[in-house]
């Protein structure tokens, strides 16, 4: 479909390198950069790498220093990496990654499981980051990411007041875009839709982000609502593989290829080839013969016209 | 989730005992009406029963009138059944149905295959229809259904003029009601949003319904788009069983769980208790054991906080 006049500008990230293959077995570099070579082919602008966490908790990212380093060798797509403390913050730093996405938990109970540390040490970090980078040339953009934003398997609801707050928060500290985490997949198309709106005209124009798990199958009516609402920033992974190993219940995040195909119907001029793009999942499906993958263009193809 | 002061009031209808099995083995007639009592036990308030169609075309209908008579002996739920032409509309009078939902294809090549007409014809078919029913009391509520409004597998693109001007001369024939049906699933948000806009602004107060497959993935953001621009009344299938068997490539109905957890998360009291629904989705895969169920919300259940 052609790019429609009013669409927003949107980036599309995956997070398949880093949230997709959190529970899995390690996988190897020359795997991982292989696959970013074809999705940075298929048109995917940006990408969450990996994440700088100790090896002996998350041992699935054992080479993230080798892997930014060989990923900005390789591909022109924006390159970020995840970290929950400010340890992980100086590794992120001095790998040279072209951003990074520092989560913190609305939660304190998923803050303690995930990154041992609380909402407020978390806040506090990033502040001591980005006070950091004030006179570092050619610094990285810097995600401040609100993990289980919409509800905690641990904690149930969570209010938007405490969301806001901290997204008050992480953008006093100075990040260059924010982002809600629906973590464990609580979130339906309602709650998106007040939480985004309330954010943008609260915190004025810093860049908003979504994070959607499917979950119970809301993730494109929150994307959606997202949208609608203001987001331009949308993260995904290929097939939908994922799933956080210290969040029960939660499932892959949604599939890239479905947000993919959505934007390009809702206008958006995504610059991914579609067809692509569901070669580069199949090549993966292969890559990983065990993990089920999910999502629903890959079971139909995109919708063209048969003779009967 | 509580009612939302601002919601819609919304109809969900159950299609899975028309279009859910109309690609399945026959279905026993007890079978069905013990489908219709559970599922109607959960709250659901309205049901498209059956299709009166020749057996010898659809044999899973062989029990129409049968049906029709002890359903509505057994429960006080709104049954419709489908219709394709007059004959059809005849026997669908006579069994003393609450609705009849005549589906006109905007696809000539669909209309041929799947009710061996024209779209011509078959608005003629539906004024002939209501003219038979002026002078009847206690006459049964008329949809006018149009199938492949967003797409077809044979014809590629549907134009929106061409949905537009069948829908006024449904309107001008006196439905009571009008749905729009993307029975392969070539719908995205977007063309839904501007489809339902413009029906909405041309046809006045008609309600309007919608009936969306999840072939790609987008099922539930279409409903969401077609909520926000004005849709009341939505078709799913439990368990998002179903095809249609003459349009190549389509799946299921979306799932009737995930619409009414949708619905219910948006603010609109549907009536129905999602525990019971979900034990209704359970007791439908013992029921129908090699049928493939789809949905999310059965997978990861209702969310709530879990001690760890």
């Amino acid at each position: 479909m052609s790019p429609h006049p009013n669409a927003p500008e949107v980036l599309v990230r995956e997070v398949g390198l880093r949230d997709g293959i959190q529970g899995l077995a390690t996988i190897g570099t020359e795997d991982k950069l292989a696959w970013l070579a074809r999705e940075a082919d298929a048109g995917i602008p940006a990408f969450e790498l990996t994440s700088f966490v100790p090896a002996h908790v998350l041992p699935q990212f054992f080479d993230a220093e080798d892997l930014v380093a060989r990923g900005k060798r390789q591909c022109k797509a924006a390159l970020s990496a995840l970290v929950l403390n400010d340890k992980g913050a100086r590794r992120a730093l001095a790998s040279g990654v072209d951003g990074i996405v520092f989560v913190i938990s609305a939660s304190a109970a998923h803050s303690a499981k995930n990154a041992r540390t609380t909402p407020e040490d978390a806040l506090a970090a990033v502040r001591q980051l980005i006070a950091s980078l004030r006179s570092l040339p050619g610094r990285p953009r810097i995600t401040g990411a609100i993990a289980t934003a919409f509800g905690c398997t641990y904690q149930g609801a969570i209010s938007p007041e405490l969301v806001l707050s901290l997204a008050e928060g992480l953008a006093a500290a100075g990040v260059d875009e924010l982002s809600l985490g629906d973590t464990v997949g609580f979130a339906g198309p309602r709650q998106v839709r007040e939480l985004f709106t309330r954010l943008r005209n609260e915190l004025g124009g810093l860049p908003l982000g979504a994070h959607f798990h499917d979950t119970r199958g809301m993730g494109m009516a929150n994307v959606l609502a997202a949208l609608d609402a203001g987001a331009t920033r949308f993260d995904a992974s290929l097939g939908g593989l994922g799933g956080c190993p210290f969040a029960p219940g939660a499932t892959g995040n949604i599939a890239t290829e479905d947000l993919c195909f959505l934007l390009d119907e809702y206008g958006v001029d995504t610059g991914v080839d579609l067809e692509k793009l569901l070669a580069v999942r199949r090549w993966l499906a292969q890559l990983l013969p065990h993990e089920p993958l999910h999502g629903a263009l890959s079971r139909a193809g995109l919708p063209r016209a048969v003779h009967s």
